[in-house]
This record gives structure tokens, sequence and C-alpha cells, in this order.
């Protein structure tokens, strides 16, 4: 819920899906009503009349996010993979000054190279990876943080795709959680980051053809996620520079 | 220095400048020179062998950052004021490449809205300010850290324009100086973040019309900071996303 | 509020005040009431039925801390300054504990030399001081921190205190407020750490023969940070080093 | 090696042994020479005349710590396991204090419940762990930190103990190493603070029984750690609070 004009309104929640695969028979096997489905599915029903989940997907006119749409998002979560490139660099500026204003921004596994996460993050994104039956464990390195809240074990995930260190992101504010690959890897696999007012928070789990969506921790996790990133207060980050006279904080004080 | 092949060569420090209010008269009498002349005068006489320094302009072919001299580049500083705009984006895609790889960069005063700095941070950089006859004492917050070797005392700048806070930027990984505003307000007038390998400090003072660039402390920690910012060892950045098969960190060992 | 057990109850806070200067004539005509007791009074008012507010001093036996108290308190706020030494270590020892466990803290003015905020930076907490005539502004730099919920505006103190750097404490996770003095100095004047599960607060602002504490915005500053520093869920930090054989994450899965 | 008055002078390098279980037999037969005594002829053979390297041990008066000794170290490696509540507590001020003047320390292995470093943390430092057949690979983080210099791969222990997370410690200024354990934990195993001047590494490898301290790797780490941690410049931090009268920065100015 957000506080707005003094009553509480649902949080306005967008789930954005590549949907390329989602198509293929590999993968409408795991998720039959596509991933980003899926997701809403689950944030629906764990946040109730929390929040209002919505979906947009590549296909749609603007990729689903036409301004006036991305005005009211207050968390979007995103998965994409083999169709980054197809971004409009338009939607990315629209994002990125919606994140400066306060939008949460969740990324999901292969959206570490998508777009929008690299102009926030200011680097490649790069990380070691591997297709095969590794088996992840993630542990929560800050049991106390609010995305952890519930999730009192470690989340094995019993076969799922290795995502390696180094990942070339900038140090996070919050490392929530690190995986064990049984292969021998390890990554940073939850971390938190500010820009702007926006909240960002990147996830590794989600390979398309594994049921991570399905499995509850992963869903308790993304919910409490989109809590924890939503807008805290009106947009107050500076959109301009404002030339100050001397003395103007006291002049107008209320 | 830098070590490379076994022998240690001298850091190869450009210093970029826009070179267009530098041609106007009130400038040109505090800085007959220019200002990235005189930020390179300084930097040779302070670093002597231990740096090659040279300049470049906006006016230059590619702004004088052709691929191959972006590529033999250890340290970059930075001045742009109005003409950030006019840099072509294949120069900034091509600077902020190199400091994934490591290359060093100093963003000076109102650089803040260059594009490259805007890359790096992933926020819009804004800031309140004010020309004026304020009063600006930078108060060293890490004492110890290498860019203040020398700084013992805080440096008082008679007259210089007001930048204040808030400051649009990523919590910096560390704070070095705080600046005092005599007309009351403060910014955070020294921060250092990592992006890749490459190490960015940004350092507020260096309004064109104030004499800024000859305070003989500005200058020291300008020194400093190139040598804190230069590379410390060749690039291992992943510049891609490579596929590991299984085990392949025992296969390979030395 | 807090949730527990599935239901919601108030937040219990303690002030606690070190009360010696609270009894010097000069104090007295500032804060009528103990510092304490007007901090207490303006929590009441502002958190209502959030909180039940209690304060307790030095002279009370174990200074109002015996063990079963301690053990329930959600966020103390700490006021001290001329009797640092009177504490005895082993209710220091019962306070870091707390802290481990959730306990939110908040540290007021001189209480930076506190023994229980020097037990959990690290640190010698010093800084630069000077009793006299200056004017303080205090700058917000995270203007979206829960924390500054309702504080639009720089808060400006006619006379207080000066509180300058280097002040001696490790790197804050967040940095929400920077004061510029009229005498030319600045401060880190509001900064938050977590030790363990346990939130901490340092707010510089609070000289006793000045009347801050009277300050609404002050007021709503120390209203804010007593919800943000509060438990966020029951303690799961380690309090031994378990020894854990080997699957044991899986062996006892819900 | 530190520069001091002009010139150039070796670093001072202590390494501290705990020395109980040096003596056991199953100790013996993996370090003939104790475990200190193996570091410290691992440190001389890679620093060479860069470091004038002793070892120091609990059974020695003061702890092998006399005021006049510790004065002078510029780095302290401290392996301790059994005895942490042996060490008098007025040896631990006089560390503490010299960390805030910039002395290094790298704490190792079961050194994380020393006093020393709950001390610096202010946390209790307690994790899991495991006595058994685990592999740990120590995966770089930060490939480019000057710790890693010429660790270009993952270090892999056939054989070592499992110590995992949930860590209590606060969040790392840099986190260089993260572990992969066979038994499916992971740890922060390299991980950097400052408190004052000091600047502490802690490293989780070195459990008594496993030949740890003879791997290259880890060798070249420690090496490399006694020069990071190494003062940077003579104590500048404050070790009172001085009271600073009104414009006393331009009054001394040089």
């Amino acid at each position: 819920m957000v506080e707005e004009d003094g009553f509480r309104r649902p949080l306005r929640v967008l789930v954005w899906g590549e949907n390329k695969q989602d198509q293929e028979e590999e993968v409408r096997q795991v998720y039959p009503l596509t991933m980003h489905e899926t997701i809403a599915a689950a944030l629906r029903r764990l946040l109730g009349e929390r929040a209002r989940v919505e979906t947009a997907t590549l296909q749609e006119p603007e990729h689903g996010l036409p301004p006036a749409r991305v005005a009211e998002i207050d968390v979007l979560l995103w998965w994409g993979h083999v169709a980054h490139n197809m971004i409009a660099d338009e939607v990315v500026d629209r994002l990125q000054h919606r994140v400066q204003q306060g939008m949460g921004l969740i990324v999901l596994h292969s959206g570490h190279l998508s777009k929008i996460f690299r102009r926030l993050m200011g680097t490649n994104c790069h990380l070691r990876w591997r297709e095969g039956g590794d088996r992840e464990i993630l542990w929560p390195v800050m049991p106390d943080h609010p995305i952890l809240r519930g999730i009192s074990r470690p989340i094995v995930l019993s076969r799922h795709e290795m995502y390696g260190e180094p990942f070339n992101v900038p140090a996070p504010e919050s490392l929530l959680f690190i995986s064990n690959f049984s292969g021998g890897e390890v990554i940073r696999s939850g971390m938190c980051w500010t820009r702007g007012q926006g909240r960002i928070f990147y996830f590794s789990p989600g390979h398309e053809t594994h049921p991570v969506y399905h499995h509850p921790a992963i869903q308790r996790v993304l919910a409490n996620a989109v809590q924890w990133c939503a807008p805290r207060c009106p947009p107050v980050t500076l959109e301009e520079s404002p030339q100050c006279p001397e003395g103007w904080f006291e002049q107008d004080a209320d």
C-alpha cells in the first residue's frame, strides 16, 4: 500500500515479460501461463488488496510501456533474455527517469544484461554461466532484511542454471543472498541499490526451463521485494539543477 | 608509475578541456593558458617523471579522443560545462568501456552533468547552485585517504560558486570532502566510486572565473587523485559473459 | 507498531536521560521537564497509539536498565554528556546484546562519547566542538529516506553548539544529514549503521542550553527514527556459532 | 615500505600466534614450525626488504605485546582459537588504540571470535561451522583489488573446515572473496573495514589441521594484505575532542 494525499491506495505493480522463449514448447511445459503471468499470479495471491498487479510484454506497442502507463507504475519487475537490444532507447530513458523519481525496479535473472539495468549500474554487468544440472542454494546473508521476511532457511533449487562471479556490478548497498552451486561456483544472487529515489533489487534465480517461479520461497521473496521497492514519498529528487539565491532556504520557510 | 611486463612506466594522463569558456576574456584573465593547460602544467610539476601528461579538447577530431588514444589512457581528467551535449555518444561509449577496463576518471566541477559521468552514475546528477561571493571551505572527512596526502587542513576558497545538496548521485564508496558555503549550503565535494575496474573521483571545485586551479592544495589533491585512480592491474573484468563447463576452474589450473 | 504472533502491538520506546545537567538552572529554563521528558512527550504526541514511551535515568537502580526491562525495549534513545564513565559495563554489555537481537538505538548529541556508542562503532568517536553562537543548518542528503519523512526543507537552528569533522566513526551505511555551521565547519549530523539486527541512528543536535528538542522538525525526525529503528522481525542473528552437520539445511526442511 | 621523514623504511610486521594447538601432535605434523612461524617465513620470503617480520605469542609477558612494541607495529596478523578469553583487556585496549592511529590488522580464521576483532566490529561475530572433509573454493569478487594482485584464479582448498553464513559482522567496505563449500554452504571469506585510520582485513582460511598456510596463493594474499593494510600517513585521527575557537582554521594557516 502507498500513502498518498492522506489515504492509502494499492501498489501499482507491473510485471514485464519478454515473452519470446515463453512460447517455446520446452518452456510452456514449465510455465503454461508464461513466466510473467506466473509471477503476476503469485504476487496477486500473496499481496492481495495491497497491490494491483498487471503485465506487459515486448510485443505490445511501445513494449506495453507508453508514457502514461510508466508514469503510474510503483514497482516494475523485468524478465528479459534474448531480445534486450529490441527495447527502444526512449523507453529505457523513460524507465530510468521514473526510477529517479522513486519507481522500484526488480530485475530478474537474465535481465542482468537488459538495457535498463546496465543504464542504472553504469557497468557491463557480465558474469559467468553454465546451463546444466547444478543444484543452487541461496543463503540469506542479512536474515532480518524486509525482503527476507518469512525466509528462515536457505532456498534450495534442485536444478538451475549457474551464474557465477565475478559479476561486474557496482558494490551493492545491501547484499541479501549468496548462492552456492554444486559445480563449485558462487554468486551474489540478491542485491540492492538506490538510484535517485528508486530502489533496485536484482534477484538471479529464474532460468526459463526450470520451475523456479513456482517455488513458494522464491514467490515470497518477490512479494517482499515489491513492498520494499515501493516508493516511500512523492518525488523530491531534483529534476533540474536549480539556481538558488542567497538565503532562499530561510525566505520561503513555512 | 604503472608496473607492466616487469618494468615500470610513467602514468599516461590526459586532461580534457571543453575549451569554450576558456576563450572568453573574463576567463582568460584568470587562466591565460586555459584551464586544462593550467591543470596539466600543475600535474607535470607535481608528478614529474611519474606521469606523462597531455591535453585534448572538444574542438579536435573525435574531441581528441580517437580509439587508439583512449586505449592508452591511464587516467582521464574531465572539465566540461556548456557543451555536454556536443560529445558524440560513441566517444562516451568508448570512455565507459575503458573505465570498465581500469581507466581512472577524475570529473571536475560542472562535469557533474557530463554524459560520461551520468552514464557511470546511472542518475541525473543534478544539484543546487549559485554564482556569487560565497566562501567555500572543503573539510577532509577521511584525513588518511591517499587523495588527501599532504592536505592536513581544510582548503579555503575565498570566493567560489556554490554547489549544494541534494546532489543526486549514488552513495559514494568513499566520502573525502564536505564543503561549507558561507551562504549556508553544504555539498559532498570529493567522492569516490568504482565501476568495473575503473576508479572515479568527483571533485567539485573549479568554476571558470575563480583561480581555483592555481591553489596549491587543489593542485595537490588532483595530483594525488591521479595516482589513486591509476589502474592497479591489467584488465581482468569480464568483457563478455563466458560459458564455463563444469570443473573449468580446476582443469586449466597452472 | 510491531507485528508479533499475528497481531500488532505498540512499539516499546525508552528515552534514557543522564539527568545531571537537566537539574542545572540554565538548563531548567530551557527544559523545565528535563530533556528526556521533553523528548518523551514529543514522541507520545507524534506517535500516539503506535508507541508506548517511557523514560529512565542514570540515577535509578541499574540506571533504570535492569535485564527484564532491557529485554522488552524495541527502541532506546540515549542522551548523556558528563557521566559516560558512570555507566556500569555490564549494563553496556546488556544493551549491546539487545542491539544484536534487533533493538533500535538512537544516540543523541554528546552521546557520541557514550560507552554503548563507542562499543558499537569500534572507534573513539571524537570530533571537534565549540560552544558559541553558531547558526547550524541541517541539510537532507537522502531526502526520501523514511527518517526524513515530512522534512522537505533544511532545518535551521539559530544558535547551537558546533560539532565538526573529522568525526571518527566508521563510514555510515546511510548519510542522512550534513550540517553547515556559520563559523565555517561541517559535520555529518545524521547517520545510520546496522550491528547484528539492530539499527542505529546518530543525530547530532541537542545541546542542553539550546531549545533544540522543542523544534518541530527535530521532533519529527526523532519520531520517524523511532519507527525506522524498530525491529523488523524476531531475533534470527546467531547468538552462538552452531556446529552444522553436513546436509543439515535439507534434513530439517519444513 | 613506509615513507617517513623523507625516507623509506621497511614495514614492521608482527605475526601473533596463540601457540597452543600448535603444540599438539596433529598440528605439528602439518606445521612443524608452528602456524605463526610458517606465516612469518612466507611473508619474509615474499616481502623481502620491504618488511621486517617478527612473531609473538600468548605465552610471552603481556602476550608479547607490551606498549613500546605495540607502538611500533605497522601491521599485526592475529591467529587465535581456544584462548581468546585469556587476552588481557588492557592489551586489547592498546591494540584498538593503535588501529585508530593507523595500525593494520589482519584477522585469520578462528580469530573472528577474538576480543580485538569483536571490539572493532561491535558485533558478536558468530557464524556456522563444521569440521570435516569439505572442499572450499575461494572466489575473487573484486579481482582488481590490491589484495588480489597475482591471484587470477579461484583458490581451491581440497579439504578445509566449513565456515558458513550468516556471519554476524557489519557490512564490509569491500568484499574480496566468497567461498563455496562442497557441503553446500557459502561464506564471505575475505572482507575489509576501516576503523579510525586503521585498515582491517578478515581472511577466513586457516584451520590448524589443514596445510592452508603452505598454499602459495594463500601466502600471496597475506603478503598483499600486509602491504594494503600498512599505514598511509602519520596518525591524524583525533585522539581527543578538541575545542576549536571560531576561525581557528584560518588563524594558523601555513
